[in-house]
């Protein structure tokens, strides 16, 4: 069997049979998701996945990232070309690539993701190898032809509870209206991402605010306008079902600006004549002026910062973005957030939830800052930082300063749909795995752990995320 | 039963029997406490202390910064606002909002250094809530009125053979002189903190400078007639026992001025005329003439650098210092420490202590730089990092580039009296299990551990800081 | 018995039993040791070592490191004086310091290696102390007259199928060509460390120059006879074996520059006429240069950047280089490369491998990029990142990004011959470890962590390397 029952807990007897304990009592929660990057499409259509290829490998940078590494062009996995030239196209030549280099991912987040799906959606127990990935093909390639592999069967066999897509501002969320109207019970619901409207440096930046403007009917060139169209599109995205706003910038900065300076810089982002200086001084202002929505509108302010987007110029020519070449940079969050801190930090009924990629801001300025300021929680481990190791790493890192309850249980951040139970398991029980060591080293009860895991597991990103 | 003998130790029974048996023979040994923040008031009056909140809550910002960060109010746990304006007074009120919270410390060493004061000091072995608040309250309330609780009965049944307050230049250290006045043989003794008369940043900087003259009647506005008062109080603080300097600055810049630089830049700090760089360069100076008077009067020479003091300015505003808000900040002593150490690095008989607040430079700075300079050795985990999880780490990242000889065992660093046992047990109890496991894995021997364990848990503290 | 069977292998039996199986099969595997710094004379000549202390004290800094922060003077262990005067002269008494000197390696590496090679190359099992030091002394000293313990009977009894030392640009190569026409079978290869005709700052520079232009014919002082000097030499490096080059700078900066750009900013190098920005551009650039020379000529690239040399200048000035002072600082990689892999970084058949010292980048920037870029591998922990818990942070940290085959197995990189089996022995059983821990996690199926053993013990380097 390909999934082991006592998987990722600790091989001491001890502690594993209390990570099986208070494992076996959140084990069949619900799943939320808050964040993610699924397809409302998926849901508001519900039509069959076209095939193992295409619904495993080709989205998923995890894994193309992994066979590129070592030499794979992803040409043969069929990653479309931007100028449309010719790529792999048959979705059987591109599983068996992948399954033989599936030596590749021992060790990784990706091989325990992928087997907890080939198993539990699948029903397939053995090891994929070039071997036997023809016959596999044909397994899950049949499987997704039967209603119950549909996006939708599979939302209800997930058990998930809620889970957030993310949009972008100028989206018309068409997905989330026929999701609702549809009559369907599944809550899928959006989030106001609007990097294309907000950050100067984005492609097509000039075009996206006047289309802003179009959508909203404001004055998007005045800064009180522009404003106002976030108001109205915030309000847009909540009333479908958005209970969050999210940000990725490159760094944590954030301003504080009085009202004719922003005024003024904006202006200079209006006419395209911002520096890079002052291009990230605007991001960083307006997350100031996203949290003070928030204490008006309730949405969470997510920041999601420090990646090096595209750093890799040939490949990103080639085929865009998103090709697993963002690489995290040092991040610095102590003078970076302030601006924000000092505007709304102490306001209990505000939620700014910080993420990093750099592990090393955990205990020495994430959990300090989370274990001070009412309105900051600690977001979890997050892309790179996703998994098993890094996952008790996190706890390990933060828990002794900001404790269990500043931060805000798990977020499977995916476009990968048949990962998410995968991912929401391995956070479970590497979870368990850290309160049974706690509980074997006589540092918490065990029927406190009970009800931390199921905190970690429920109830904290429900509260968070108001979901 | 709230303490478990085998807290703190790895589950392994292998592991945890080596554990043991290192503990058993450190576990009674006195408390060397070379650094820390106890009042010494306590000490001269002997009177017993108030009340269960102020004794175990108020002053404890470990645990009061945990409530402010889930939204309570601090007024509302009795914390005095400068304004004066009116604050929850009721110690009873105080502990049951406390109690209330209590699952938020689940994970953290404030959990673990309260529950041992409960069940050593006070007998009580039951985990706080809100169903027993009001009776632990009267229990404790109680015994704090017998004698056996007054500070120097606590000061004796907790073993301390010597403790070190902490007190400013400009302290007259009266109640040191009435500590050994009074014929008590406890050992208290001070250390000399020169901040707020060497920081020129520090609140109040100038009239303290004019105090400072007018206490050692020197002429404090020369360069050369305020070393000498320096070394005036020195003396002074070194007759009332002190052993070593502090000094806690934003950064570990030092600096080796020529005489005439040094002149010309404090000429500007008296003028009041100098810039952020010029007072940074001015602490940096002034910790290697400390290093330098050190090598005449023998004094040890801590830093402690690292923290954004004050980092919420509301919070400030209301409620002054060290309300929970001090964050750590990226740290590099690599350059920082070079004029110093280039000044005074190699002298075998000086010593200069070296705390972080950011565990990224253990491996990378500090483990070679303690391992490599004579004069320099690395002082444990502080703050933020004083808890099992840190101090494991601090192990792992430190002892196979530095040792364990250029170390220099334990500092509670508290101003929280009662949890001095409790810190010191767990550091003991953390080191055996760190060392258990090197035996475990036939990495060191049992005997030597064992000469390890008493090493860190006593002799080293007492030679590094002559006590 | 000093080496315990079990040595380093994790307590829990489950764990331990693994890494035992997984251990068995692979620590007899031959030794690849790809970069490293033993003198080829020895294998040249083929003498014995001097005495016990000349062989295993005076060369290895991390022991004498260690005795001069506990305030030993380098004079009595006989590292000789630049100024000629007179130090310890007697092998025995420095041994004798040495032993009486030893508790201060418990826990570091050296105590493993060191007693690694008394157990299996002098069959000694006991642990040095005073008492048996000139006992231990004589029995070295008596075996080092053997003809068993000649550097090639050793080296045939370490099962070294490959060696590899590093020699300067400047330097004839004619040890290795000695060990050539000896028709002695050790494979001894050279690699190609061009820093002191590269760095601009490296002593004597403008004198290397003259001397690398009257080596090769070249007219070194123009930009492509330069390059073509390099190219001739690194020609005579691969004749003797060379399959890398190695480059020590400060920084992992690279460059891309012009043509022109380069020409101009060498004509400056030429002229001694560069700041210290130009220098570090200088060294950036010439490691493009390098990398696109390996595209031709196939040598593999190294890049061991990030320590801050001499770090002591009164050691410097009395003894020299590499005594021990030489101390990490803080890296930066994701910009510092992009010049770099922008140029050759995707291409599959060229192999870079980077170092650290920093081990904060290796899960925040290294794994990213060496699990991204096909030309990018990410080399093992070193030196102060080469000890039992640093390898197992280095796979805890990288593993879940770049997997097991982005890395390029072990290597020791030292000048103390007889630590190297202990070392590849204490990386091989550390990997058997971590893997353990896979196995027993069911995070990896028992017979995959056996081929990933023995990938990390001998085929990775072996293949990176070209050996």
């Amino acid at each position: 069997m390909l999934l082991h029952d006592d998987r990722l807990f600790p091989s001491d007897p001890v502690t594993r049979g209390i990570a099986r304990r208070l494992y076996a009592t959140i084990r069949d929660l619900p799943i939320i998701s808050p964040h993610g990057h699924t397809d409302p499409r998926w849901f508001a259509e519900d039509q069959p996945f076209a095939d193992p290829a295409t619904l495993l490998v080709k989205p998923d940078h995890y894994i193309f990232r992994m066979l590129y590494s070592q030499g794979v062009p992803l040409e043969k996995l069929g990653i479309p070309r931007k100028d449309g030239s010719k790529v792999e196209s048959d979705p059987r030549a591109i599983w068996k690539l992948f399954a033989s280099h599936w030596h590749l991912f021992r060790g990784t987040p990706s091989r325990l993701w992928f087997e907890h799906a080939l198993s539990s959606v699948f029903g397939i127990n053995e090891r994929l190898s070039s071997d036997n990935a023809d016959r596999l093909y044909d397994r899950i390639a049949e499987k997704l032809q039967e209603p119950d592999y549909r996006p939708r069967a599979l939302f209800e066999r997930f058990k998930i509870e809620a889970i957030s897509t993310t949009e972008g501002a100028l989206d018309d969320l068409k997905w989330h209206d026929m999701i609702r109207a549809s009559g369907w019970g599944g809550k899928v619901v959006t989030a106001y991402r609007p990097d294309s409207v907000l950050d100067p440096e984005f492609e097509g930046f000039a075009a996206n605010l006047e289309q802003f403007g179009a959508l909203t009917g404001e004055d998007v060139m005045s800064w009180s306008g522009y404003l106002a169209a976030h108001r109205q599109r915030r309000d847009y995205f909540r009333e479908r079902g958005a209970t969050s706003s999210d940000h990725g910038h490159a760094t944590a900065r954030t301003a504080n600006l009085s009202k004719a300076d922003a005024e003024a810089l904006f202006a200079k982002v209006v006419a395209g004549k911002v520096s890079a200086e002052e291009a990230d001084l605007f991001r960083g202002q307006m997350l100031t002026e996203m949290a003070k929505m928030s204490l008006d509108d309730g949405l969470v302010l997510q920041i999601h910062p420090g990646s090096s987007r595209n750093h890799n110029p040939r490949l990103f020519e080639r085929f865009g973005r998103d090709m697993g070449a963002d690489i995290p940079v040092r991040m610095e969050y102590v003078a970076a957030l302030k601006p924000l801190l000092d505007a709304v930090g102490n306001e209990p009924n505000l939620t700014v939830i910080a993420f990093t990629l750099d592990e090393t801001t955990y205990s020495r300025e994430l959990a300090p800052l989370a274990g001070h300021y009412p309105a900051l929680k600690l977001g979890p481990g997050w892309w790179f930082l996703d998994a098993p190791e890094a996952m008790l790493r996190f706890r390990e890192l933060t828990t002794e300063t900001a404790g269990f309850y500043n931060t805000v249980g798990f977020n499977d951040d995916t476009r990968a749909y048949l990962s998410i139970p995968a991912r929401h398991d391995v956070a479970r029980r590497c979870d368990c795995a850290y309160l049974a060591r706690l509980v074997a080293e006589h540092r918490l009860d065990e029927d406190e752990a009970a009800e931390v895991a199921h905190d970690l597991a429920y109830r904290l990103a429900k509260e968070a995320y108001r979901l």
